[in-house]
């Protein structure tokens, strides 16, 4: 019964098309409930950080105030689109203080009807069509809560595919024409997504009345409808008053139904016909003459539950799977999707949601079951992938599973989620797993899922926009090199810190030590005293003068250690002349300054504040009596900070011959108890890359040595900038000797400020946007 | 009867302090009278370029409007000063336009006393002060000029000195009594001084009418005494009305006796006090309680005439002997210099000057000629230096070439000088003079001396600096870095372009080429289509979309043509994956372009304008139908504006095999005669580096594409860049289609649009401090 279009295939490999036309750009939109500590609604307002609720890009509020959308651009590919949700849904999570997103479509507990909080959005026509929206259906059913999946094939395949089979009509009529294909296959073999994607099979008894009469219940509050797999697909769910079709045949056909249906009062505008699918157009003013004018430009799915089982309300082989399903919908043999058709396409959905999978239905004058023809629809889909991508294993095994689920509807996910409700109630089910995915956004925090690639300052950053409805492109992605925009200013940043804040002169200042030290000399800043030389025989020229003094020996121009000796005791003028050649291999010039003795802090220097201060210690464990060294690392290394290479903000302590050669050099070994409270150092030196601890000191150093800070920040004209200082003791104020600035760098890390391994973080992240888009007004 | 201090030399021995005592700190001042094209005196003002001439550091006005002031900072060697005040002099040249710089210590041709042009320095004071000299000598008298050697021991020195020799009194006492002792010495032997240096026999008859009367003349207008080689040291020169005497016993007598001789109204002030010789401090505001206060930190040598047989007034050996002598001073044996000793002192200069160095003088009662006097002391000074530098060679010949000067009075610059006027007149050799070093100026006009290892346009704008008065330091000298200062602002530069006007984001944008291409096309600007690729394989599966076109293959980021392939013809898909291959040599991404058609203009962008615009042409030679290739290489290369290793606006063509082979490729021979106007091309590139040309197109290209290339800056927030734009035929103004821009430079040269083969300069120099200095106001 399930027909591949033959021909159609055989352009598509002709064309060699095969890849093509699995490629397009996808966008999802979910919306969440906002729940109290109990569960129960939440009454707060839309968390004022993400700013304005009409304009923000990426976090909106739907009908509710209580109601949180999450909104991605439109990206290439369904990994790229979960996991840019996934990130909108860390964000939101992690700015909501006590409260939780809510894991299931069906509301949380509710208030009575009139004490759910319309979303105010400051907009007259917005509120009125809400208030309009709460009259005509409820507020209650205004807080079912799903997935929009958004799908456009790439132009390049319309186009080609246009030349080859479409010549007689115009390449708007034919992109039109295969996407109405699509759409009507879609809506035909709808209910096969909504058995897939239903997870929300029990409600609460606050719900709206009438359906917690007619439905059976699990306990006294949670509720359901025996086969329902998805209360928002059902008669209770989100519809309208009564089913409005309208044609698919042609956009003219589509426009022009939906127009009547206003011009009858039927309907309040174009977005409260609650379809399944839309024809959409990237500009969406006026929707209905955009796709006139410009013809269908995306797909919209709206049939799509949150499932309670994935952190993010949806798994990626779902999306997947979704993606394949609409492909397939393309290569479907076309047949009609008139009034009769439709009826039947909306009958099967509720047949499906009253009696279950193995419901019979009527398809082409035969009786069969929708398990049947589910399989049969699967297996045509596989049929489908091995002709256009064989040897293909990842898709089959998505298809594969979702077979799975058909075969045994116990393992759906609706199944498993009323058999997990069973266990305890439809509100304690869902609020623990609400609580547990806001355990593992906050363990992840500081990254961007999708964006590991990144440095972690940058994901940060790119959060922070993403937060306060900043767009953001990727410019060189190797390179850490983003564009920020909002409607009126445009900024480039790369690695989180280079921006237009500060001046090239300025980093050519830092850049340089000599430079620096006599920009910051001049500016009344201490710096260590020292010499520059341009070759060997002047600084061995140099060398009585230094004898017996604490010294450092450093290339002018490197960034990360490297060439720099520092002689602390005594040293032999081999050791000397074997310093500078060492450090001459790395520059030109070599300078020698004497060592500075006490602490050193890192200062972040935003504008005109110490945004943080940060003192690395090194690798190191804190005895319990009880423990070895060994299973005292291990267990500091289950913290979720510290990870390998650079992708989290702290790194694992090793326990490798450094670690080893420097524990044997204290007289200790690994399996040793160290006692309770005794601090073991793995290290000497306090790099974070090497396992050290990052300690936040921003509150207990004193002000004195802030404004040195900003003062060595100024001096060179710097907005944004790491000032290293060594601080002989922080509990005395600042004089003129007890401190020296013995560096400034134009690319301070931000994300150590942000997640450091003791103390707050300090929102450097939000503080760079601060002075870029709001100073600058 | 000159005595070595035996004493002293073996403490410097002793204190290992040889060198020190020959270093030391170096400024020179010297005026010169401008005069018109026929050698008169200039009535014009002081040039406004130059500033404020009472704030500008470098280049003032002196007494007469017509007479420029010019002054070197404290500099670490004579080379520096001699070299800086160069520069001075060339620049001050180059901003006369149809005058000169006066090479006589004694006035050009004169009006009548009352048509001399008084300086006006806005300022009641000094206009006050200049008005009671013009009455008290006449304006003529004040228009003598010279030069002012200053000089400074190292403080280091002398507190190395105070240790060992003079820890009864204070380090300022000690301090005083050095440089006192040298003022006593330099006092009494100045005869000397002013025999080595004098250089001013002849004046003009428009000179005071009472010198002229009592002196012999050479022809109707060059009159002279016999013997006299400096009139500005005689009773006609620069004097007061009679010899003020004023104790050099200690520097409380010094001010006592000055102050008295203004108290008496004797002397308006201290600076009307002739002497041949002041103690100076760094601060001058009230010269005489600041000496009184930090005692003498400098002396001022005032007796030096402007030499016409050197450039800018002195030879450099002239200052090395002055050093020397000053050093010398110090070793002398002290002698008394009361009121005795300075009028027989001052009777020895005019004795000198009235009879030649041939004269005989008393001297420990004895006769002695000066001849022999002379010889002696330039003895006791080979003396010294064989003790304290033994083996400095150069040093001796310095003292061996004065010593010639003694032996035959012929050879003395006064007599040289004379012997030229002879030959003319004083007005007409002197105005030759100018009119040479006028040309020696204009043909190093490019560079600045002293500081040729600078980049060009560095040393373009550090004089550019100077000509307006901002101060100057050398951050790093390596790399170009700079310090500007005003009294209100500094600024910080490096390699000219690289300043405070650009955003670190604008040169991060430039600094990458697809960032760069993105944010033109984001701001409707053309550039040439093309594709990034991260490796050779993604390269290669492109290879048939480009088959047949022209394209070029490059690096992301490099900025000198390494690693770039350019297919114009036929390219086989070998020659395509070399070319990826020796790309990715050079970067991890490779970028391969459409080849853009047109010739490429290099657009240097400045603020919101186009401030040049240059082309280059291979290296070329254009026939004559005369001379052979080589000969007309020869030839071209003859330009000052040519030379070897970027040290010059332009490369000289080579004829190497490069150039032999290309030759060769057209059939032709480097002994060829090419027709007259026939262009011969040497190179196929057209880089400067290889002899090619520039050619400046400012006022060629139209308005259009200038507007563009403002807006490609302003797109990547620009203030100075250099815009690459290729365009298909500059006669047309730009359309969409017909050009593009394929680069934007963060770091554009600006010597190349000040000294282009062809075209005006266009002063991107002055544009820069405009913008640094003007615009941020």
């Amino acid at each position: 019964m399930i027909a591949l279009d033959h021909h159609f295939i055989d352009e598509i490999i002709r064309g060699n098309l095969q890849e093509e036309v699995f490629k397009g750009q996808f966008g999802l939109e979910k919306e969440n409930a906002r729940v109290d500590q109990d569960g129960k609604l939440a009454l707060t307002p839309h968390p004022s950080v993400f700013g304005d609720k009409l304009d923000h890009p990426y976090i909106k509020t739907d009908f509710s105030e209580s109601q949180i959308e999450m909104i991605t651009p439109a990206l290439n590919s369904t990994d790229e689109a979960y996991h840019f949700l996934e990130t909108l849904h860390d964000i939101v999570t992690l700015e909501l203080q006590d409260e939780y997103l809510w894991t299931s479509s069906n509301p949380p507990v509710l208030p009575s009807e009139e004490k759910i909080p319309i979303a105010k959005m400051n907009d007259p026509k917005e509120d009125h069509y809400r208030v309009q929206l709460a009259e005509k259906y409820g507020r209650k059913k205004q807080l079912l809560s799903g997935i929009h999946f958004n799908f456009s094939f790439r132009d390049s395949l319309l186009i080609r595919l246009h030349q080859k089979l479409g010549q007689t009509v115009s390449y708007q009529e034919f992109k039109d024409g295969m996407y109405l294909k699509v759409a009507r296959n879609i809506l035909r073999y709808r209910w096969l997504l909504i058995y897939l994607t239903g997870a929300s099979p029990v409600f609460d008894k606050t719900y709206i009345e009438r359906c917690v009469h007619l439905s059976n219940h699990l306990d006294e509050e949670s509720h359901y409808f025996p086969y329902m797999n998805s209360l928002r697909n059902s008669t209770c769910g989100y519809r309208n008053e009564k089913p409005y079709y309208v044609s698919f045949n042609s956009v003219k056909d589509y426009v022009r139904d939906i127009r009547q249906f206003i011009a009858n009062k039927q309907l309040l505008s174009a977005k409260e016909l609650y379809s399944s699918l839309r024809l959409k157009t990237a500009k969406g003013e006026d929707m209905l003459a955009e796709l006139i004018e410009h013809g269908v430009e995306y797909l919209e799915l709206r049939m799509i539950d949150l499932n309670p089982l994935s952190k993010i309300g949806i798994r990626h082989d779902t999306l997947q799977f979704i993606h394949l399903f609409i492909v397939f919908s393309l290569f479907l043999q076309d047949e009609p999707l008139d009034l009769e058709e439709q009826k039947q396409a909306h009958d099967n959905v509720d047949l499906l949601l009253s009696e279950g999978i193995h419901a019979k239905i009527q398809m082409d004058h035969t009786t069969v079951s929708m398990e049947a023809l589910a399989l049969e629809i699967l297996d045509s889909m596989m049929e489908l992938l091995n002709i256009l991508k064989p040897g293909d294993t990842k898709d089959q095994q998505v298809i594969e599973q979702e077979k799975k689920r058909i075969l045994n509807p116990q393992t759906s996910y609706a199944a498993i989620v009323k058999s997990e409700i069973e266990k305890s109630s439809f509100s304690a089910y869902h609020l623990n797993q609400a609580k547990l995915y806001k355990k593992l956004s906050m363990e992840v925090g500081y990254q961007f899922a999708g964006y590991e690639d990144f440095e972690l300052s940058t994901q940060l950053l790119l959060k922070a926009a993403i937060k306060r409805g900043i767009r953001f492109d990727i410019l060189d992605r190797e390179e850490n090199f983003i564009r920020l925009q909002t409607d009126t200013q445009v900024e480039y940043v790369k690695q989180a810190t280079k921006t237009s804040l500060d001046s090239y002169s300025t980093v050519l200042i830092m850049e340089n030590k000599i430079v620096t030290k006599e920009v910051l000399r001049a500016n009344g800043i201490r710096v260590p005293n020292g010499e520059a030389y341009g070759n060997i025989e002047e600084a061995m020229s140099a060398f009585e003068n230094y004898l017996g003094k604490q010294i450092v020996i450093k290339p002018k121009s490197t960034n990360f250690g490297l060439g720099i000796t520092i002689f602390t005791g005594e040293f032999s003028i081999e050791d000397y002349r074997k310093a500078f050649e060492m450090a001459f291999e790395y520059d030109r010039t070599v300078l020698l300054e004497e060592f500075m003795t006490g602490k050193e802090y890192r200062f972040l220097v935003m504008g005109d504040e110490v945004v943080g201060i940060l003192h690395r210690v090194p690798a190191n464990v804190i005895g319990d009596g009880l423990h070895t060294i060994v299973q005292l690392i291990h267990e500091k290394n289950k913290d979720p900070l510290r990870g390998k290479g650079y992708k989290t903000p702290l790194e694992r302590i090793q326990l490798g011959d450094a670690e080893a050669l420097f524990l044997k050099g204290q007289g200790k070994s690994a399996e040793d108890i160290p006692a309770s409270g005794e601090i073991v150092y793995l290290r000497e030196n306090s790099n974070i890359s090497t396992g050290g601890d990052s300690i936040d000191y921003t509150d207990e150093i004193p002000d004195s040595y802030k404004q040195l800070a900003v003062r060595s920040a100024r001096a060179a004209g710097a907005t944004i900038c790491g000032v290293d200082m060594m601080i002989d003791d922080y509990q005395n104020e600042a004089t003129p000797h007890n401190y020296s600035v013995i560096e400034i760098n134009f690319n301070p890390a931000i994300h150590i400020h942000c997640y450091p391994y003791q103390g707050k973080n300090r929102k450097a992240d939000d503080k760079i946007l601060d002075l870029l888009f709001e100073a600058k007004r």
